[in-house]
């Protein structure tokens, strides 16, 4: 027979088996935690027609997109969640319920020039609130609530959600009467970080055009700091220039108020005025979220209030609130971090059957009984030499052993050895089964990053 | 702006969050089973390299793939796990522990004609246990008691596990004489029960140039059944003339005795001559399932044991036995025979909080202590109209709402309406919680299926 070399695409993650375990088991820490919030699940198609996938236009992306031609059909994978969610919206628009709660889970697709650490298939994790016409601001502090939730579930301590509002940028430029070049200047100070203060000053002048003056006036502003609540007493002063501002730090206001009651620790949550987020489309609050120990990997989950969900579908307004995690990127980064806990989760079973008698109905007997007893159970049937079938289980990471020979049938016990001390006992089934449960109580007591 | 209309392909199935919500609590019973049989997770991409994906060559499917270029690249999506499958075990042979037991729920993507209840693109649910170069025949006892757990967990009481050996069928065939015809005798017999034995009589003669005699003896052998017992008595008299028979006998008397073992009820599991499962790769035991009042629907969850998984890959013998659940195709034929249990798991939520008061903070300070105790907790924070929060509920199904009005703050009491009997109640928090609890536990004691 022709060999074909089997490979794998650049750009696309196949993980082995134990940290796929470890990406399954934040998958469902996620999936069982914007159900708790009562988000609903969506399941949307990974090709849609290309003009509805492109209806907004694509700019940058357009270029990364998967297009294909079938038969007559001009297709594309999509590169987001958010284009298929207002897809979903528009489209079943009659059989919603709102607010809309969903969250997606799905892989997209972007052909980005390979390079490490970028992914071309991708899991995006999703959640959006969308409402009809109108969204009450309690879901803009609702939403960091649960970022909280998602990365303290996974055992993660030092992260902050930063969040700033929009209109509190835009009314402040409105202010200054640099309203047309907000964009510009906002991307400009989204490098402070990258650049520092000085170099700001000068390509806010440079690049943006502004007087001495103006850089000043930005540079003073941007450099409130503090804890939320000072930020929000430094803001005051601005009231009454402009109305946008103005409610833009209400909403802010109200969001900072409200966290507390979500139950967001304080220390996990800062204003940032330079926070901006590149999309245009948003229009109140914003976030990022960055790990405290590795700022260079920018931030793993955020998102936005944005006013007009669907505007290219629909004439309906449909304003909403979301956050996005780029899933794949985010475990490759914890995974380089050497942030994954291997005692949590990392072997398919709690314990390997090894038969040690012709007949296999008394092993087959009691895995069958430790499965109804929700323990994950292997056995092993293969004919090897004793030390194979301890190496299988070693290199599985399966915990414990169990041996039934022709003593053990006498006797109505099971041997269970124990891998990781190496003890073994004789035990009755139940005991055995006892054992093996705590021992799973205890990993599960854990949590998924060190 | 100019607008799209917005549309979903057909073919592909796009859920209502219902729905979907049932959708997603038959995948997590599927994932919980095969992980308590011991099974690894598995995500491989949906996009391989096109020389990769078609290396067996494609035959039917190939013209049902979709296959484009992206820059220089060849690249095809999968049409089913069985070939990434394989890739994957070849690429990452000396990094896996044999017999290597994994499952894959992933989607799959076959560009069919459009036609009603056939998708193009599908979940597949798929187990397959991979030995290096032997495996048990335990291994196939051991699926079929799979199968049976997972129909039972989804609620289905009605069904049946067909069991045959590969190795008997051209056992028998060979004893015959009539080794080369055996494939076109096998597709043709695979017609009885569509066309009857008269008919198949006919057919055997004319389009497979059998004679009456061969015809005869292949309609008496194939009209061999009875319990599990009266078959494997009944096959005893062939023995002694060829040897795969002999050992496809032996075969399949083993799997018939593990199966009370492994849990198996004798009416849920059939040995039945007439399956062969038209795949050529099969060489063991292989599986049909039919839903017993649907027998119109063909198998539901198919398979077998197969010899060499990756011979275009690789020169490694890997042995194999595996299933595979069409799960898109199932779970609209569950839908459209009205077998799914709307009381079970179809609402977002366990409980909607509707805040009266301005202050929203008391609302979100319970909804926070509820989601803390895994209750599904959503907040009603629109201004809206009395009348329709309540529909906001009704509508999603949410069995609980919890309102929190000026008189309950003072109290420290909540008010607590069950919408299905209508009746409310002034309550602690916690006795609150506790009814709530208690009804989720009841609902989540029923099953997916009626």
């Amino acid at each position: 027979m022709e060999r074909i070399k089997p490979h794998t695409l650049s750009g696309f993650m196949e993980l082995l088996p134990q940290p796929q375990l470890q990406m399954e088991a934040i998958m469902r820490t996620l999936r069982e935690t914007y159900s708790r919030y009562g988000f609903t699940p969506l399941d949307t198609p990974a090709i849609e027609a290309a003009d509805v996938l492109l209806a907004k236009g694509g700019g940058e992306t357009e270029k990364q997109i998967y297009r294909f031609q079938k038969g007559d059909s001009d297709l594309a994978l999509r590169f987001d969640l958010t284009v298929p969610l207002a897809k979903y919206v528009a489209l079943h628009y009659g059989e919603l319920a709102f607010p809309f709660r969903r969250y997606q889970i799905g892989k997209v697709y972007r052909g980005e020039r390979a390079q490490r650490g970028r992914f071309r298939e991708f899991y995006q994790a999703d959640i959006d609130i969308i409402g009809d016409g109108r969204l009450s601001i309690a879901n803009e502090a609702e939403i960091p609530s649960i970022i909280y939730t998602i990365f303290s579930s996974l055992g993660l301590k030092r992260f902050r959600i930063r969040v700033n509002n929009r209109k509190i940028l835009t009314g402040f430029y409105a202010m200054m009467g640099l309203s047309e070049q907000s964009g510009e200047i906002m991307r400009t100070v989204d490098k402070l970080d990258k650049v520092g203060a000085e170099k700001l000053r000068l390509m806010l002048a440079e690049d943006c055009g502004l007087t001495d003056a103006q850089a000043d006036e930005i540079l003073r502003f941007i450099a409130i700091t503090g804890s939320n609540e000072q930020v929000l007493a430094a803001l005051e002063p601005y009231r009454g220039r402009d109305e946008t501002f103005d409610r833009g730090l209400d909403e802010l206001t109200q969001v900072v108020r409200l966290l507390g009651a979500f139950g967001v620790p304080e220390d996990h949550f800062s204003v940032d005025l330079t926070i901006a987020r590149g999309l245009d489309y948003y229009t109140g609050t914003v976030y990022e979220t960055t790990l405290l120990d590795h700022p260079e990997v920018g931030s793993v989950c955020s998102g936005g209030r944005y006013d007009n969900l669907a505007g290219y579908y629909t004439d309906r307004e449909l304003p909403g609130v979301g956050i996005s995690i780029g899933l794949t990127r985010l475990f490759y980064v914890l995974s380089e971090q050497n942030m994954l806990n291997e005692a949590y989760c990392a072997a398919p079973a709690d314990v390997l059957i090894v038969p040690m008698t012709e007949d296999l109905a008394p092993a087959v007997r009691l895995a069958t009984r430790l499965r109804g007893a929700d323990i994950r159970t292997q056995l092993y049937t293969e004919q090897k030499k004793f030390k194979a079938k301890i190496q299988y289980a070693d290199k599985l990471g399966i915990p414990y052993v169990i041996f039934l020979g022709e003593d053990e049938l006498l006797s109505g016990q099971v041997s269970l050895k124990d891998l990781r001390s190496g003890e073994q006992r004789a035990l009755s089934p139940e005991e055995a089964a006892g054992i093996i449960r705590s021992d799973m109580a205890a990993r599960a007591g854990g949590t998924i990053l060190r």
